[in-house]
């Protein structure tokens, strides 16, 4: 019996039902939302709580034997992937409102509750977790991976929304980090530390999330351009007027054509702005003004306003979709969605090589982006079988990664390093990169906390 | 000749006169703001960029000589104190703005130049550095403690001002963290990491920061209440409305007479209530108008406006001198500025309890405090010789700190730990403190980088 073997042996015996070695169950958690091989992990534990978890890492720990934790599976660069095999943590059971603290605008969860389903639940108090990824994410996963989305030009990324969290370390200390204060000076940020460490410093079982209260009023918007250069400077002059704006979304004629088709709307194949405004009456009005004039000096259309709550709903839904729709045009085709970010200097001569570069190489690939914080994707498909086709993707994901390095940026804005994008961090941090090596040595000496991701130690 | 004196004797003969054993400067870098006893290091050096920085490092850690990085002075909790001896870095020729990138409200400067400098520097540009601690502190300096200030409630900490840092390691490597891009989930989040590390991980020898653009209005407000309680509910109240307040600041009467006496004012002798408000005219008209009714509820009085720029410069220059203000009320005594963070819930049960503690221990201390974070201190003084009234002033300061704990806060909010909050670290953090002791070994494991501060590890 191999370490692994012994491993799952020890927790099955304390989980019982909860350990699941069923080739389905394992199947569905070897998957992956983009072109990684299939690689299903040797057990599945469906643990109840931090001192479960603690148990289940104190036993891999003995055998060495690696763990994997798993929210919904949506992550885009591999990151749940057990490529060195062991057990993954599945956190459906740990997916509870623990505590609304609406004095404090605050909110402790478990790791597994999705975004959705965590605003459905607070919908009542009027305030809401602004943190919207494309996918209905775990906030575990969003918290492991540093996501952000729509919403992030004006309420940030993870990295400014959770206050605190408890983490289960590599030799299964149960650590508490920040708290509901709404600031700290007190030591080293663990908190930051934690968020985007994707599973390789500690295993998140709660989080202290901070909440918003819902504005007022919101406004939302579409408006086209001529030209995806025209929709992009529209936002660069926005976000150098310090317009707040909630939302700030570039979807080019691609992503509209998908969207369209995904969602049965009927918007014009033209560049696109998404625009929302948050705050009171006056105030939205007040930057839709500004907004409006600046579009209009880009050669942008008359806002077109979805004032109905449901209207707006509609809308930003089939903009969370725009991955899933954008497949759906490439029916059975491994998805690449790249993610880049640049300052917003840099943004439109980011874009304009992108474009040039699909252009020239021929590849049909969109252009859709969190563009109001200069962060971009390209959606590009290749059927299963071309490795050809795949490895083009990909090399235009690496000319886009070089590009923003060369433009002062990242490799990613949101979506993280997991094992797709591990080449570039030596490039994008070089010491930097050992130091990350350093850290997780210290924390993590055996490797067992998601070997094989953001860092190589072994 | 012991390990240090080898150590200033090669640092010597790289920088010749930019090393100092004079008395004189070996005594101005041994003060404090604080009750800690004067600790002068072995010598001073004035390195002039980060390979020299680097150099004297690779130096020292073949010496075991420890390092201090030193900006203006101005710490609270010993900080920049030599307590092992060795060697402190003036930051004095590292002190310029290096490169403004309006387009993207960003600044590289070095970690000497202080906050007003800096401010002074943009005017011209239309863009300014919000993070403004009480005093006049140097930018590397506040990077390092996690520092904040009054428009804190506004615009962030030096947790969410700092784009990336340029750090020399205690091997002497030369890290770049961040980019100017606004988010990225490349990895660990190493700029972070190093804030509020307090020179233990690394010595900041550069910092890229986010700027804003000065706001259309500007209206500052003061306003008086019957109590401190009433002006407290005033600020929870507003918090929770979420109303965008760029600064409220709680004056209690002591902390009034000592502002009036200082900068020739002449407020009544009540709690008062600092306000501003940063946006639109419109906007900023919208939140006055209902933080005024919340005043007034509270039995607040109406708000008294300074609506000239030199009116409102001298009101916050009051503002930041308290502290300064309240030691003249105390001559020749040392201070101590208690700093505590607490949830907004908490804030009120958390000054009454700590007003209560001053009454029942007959201690004359001011309260005042960034309450919109939630963040306040009591300002004590003792003379020299009265070891007894030093020590009463320190219980008072423990009984805050665990009051603050029991509240759900933390024992600072922007002072930093230093050598002043070592005491409480495990109560705040459990785990976590073991958790920062083992990063700082495997980033340096001799500890050479200001040692005997935030964690033990020898």
């Amino acid at each position: 019996m191999n370490h692994i073997a012994k491993a799952v042996e020890e927790v099955k015996a304390l989980l019982g039902d909860r350990l699941s070695t069923a080739p389905a169950v394992l199947n569905t958690h070897g998957e992956n939302e983009t072109y990684f091989p299939h690689t299903p992990p040797d057990a599945v534990a469906f643990p109840n709580g931090a001192s479960e978890v603690s148990e289940i890492v104190k036993i891999c720990a003995r055998h060495n034997c690696p763990i994997v934790p798993w929210g919904v599976g949506t992550s885009l660069e591999g990151h749940a992937l057990p490529v060195r095999g062991g057990i993954t943590l599945n956190m459906q059971n740990m997916a509870d409102v623990i505590e609304v603290m609406d004095a404090d605008l605050a909110v402790r969860v478990g790791p597994g509750i999705t975004r959705e389903r965590l605003n459905a639940e607070l919908r009542a108090t009027g305030l809401f977790f602004p943190v919207d990824p494309g996918a209905n994410a775990s906030l575990g996963g969003m918290a492991a991976t540093r996501a952000s989305g729509t919403t992030t030009v004006r309420y940030g990324t993870m990295r400014e929304n959770v206050l605190g969290l408890e983490v289960v370390l590599a030799d299964g200390r149960i650590l508490r980090t920040g708290s509901t204060a709404k600031k700290s000076s007190a030591g080293y940020d663990l908190t930051k530390l934690m968020i985007g460490s994707e599973g390789t410093l500690g295993i998140i079982t709660e989080l202290t999330l901070r909440l918003q209260g819902q504005p007022e009023a919101v406004s939302a918007a579409v408006c086209s351009f001529p030209s995806v250069a025209d929709a992009v400077n529209t936002v660069i002059a926005s976000v150098q007027m310090g317009i707040s704006m909630a939302r700030m979304e570039l979807v080019d004629p691609n992503s509209m054509k998908a969207i369209n088709d995904y969602s049965n709307l009927n918007y014009p194949l033209e560049p696109h702005l998404f625009l929302e405004f948050h705050g009171s009456s006056a105030g939205v009005a007040e930057q839709a003004d500004i907004v409006g004039d600046i579009a209009a000096e880009n050669g942008g259309t008359d806002f077109q306003w979805t004032s109905k709550t449901e209207d707006r709903t509609k809308l930003w839904h089939a903009r969370h979709n725009a991955y899933f729709a954008t497949k759906a045009q490439f029916p059975g085709q491994l998805g690449l969605s790249t993610d880049v970010c640049v300052p917003i200097s840099k943004l439109a001569e980011a874009i304009a090589e992108t474009q040039a570069d699909l252009e020239a190489h021929k590849i049909t690939g969109n252009i859709i982006g969190h563009v109001g914080d200069g962060n971009y994707h390209t959606l590009l498909f290749a059927p299963p079988e071309d490795k050809d086709a795949l490895n083009l993707n990909l090399k235009l994901a690496g000319r886009m990664a070089e590009r923003a390095l060369r433009l002062g940026g990242t490799v990613t804005g949101e979506h993280g390093i997991g094992m797709g994008k591990m080449k570039f961090m030596e490039a994008e941090h070089g010491a930097g990169w050992q130091v990350m090596a350093e850290i997780k040595r210290a924390l993590d000496p055996q490797n067992i906390l998601n070997p094989g991701k953001v860092v190589e130690i072994n």
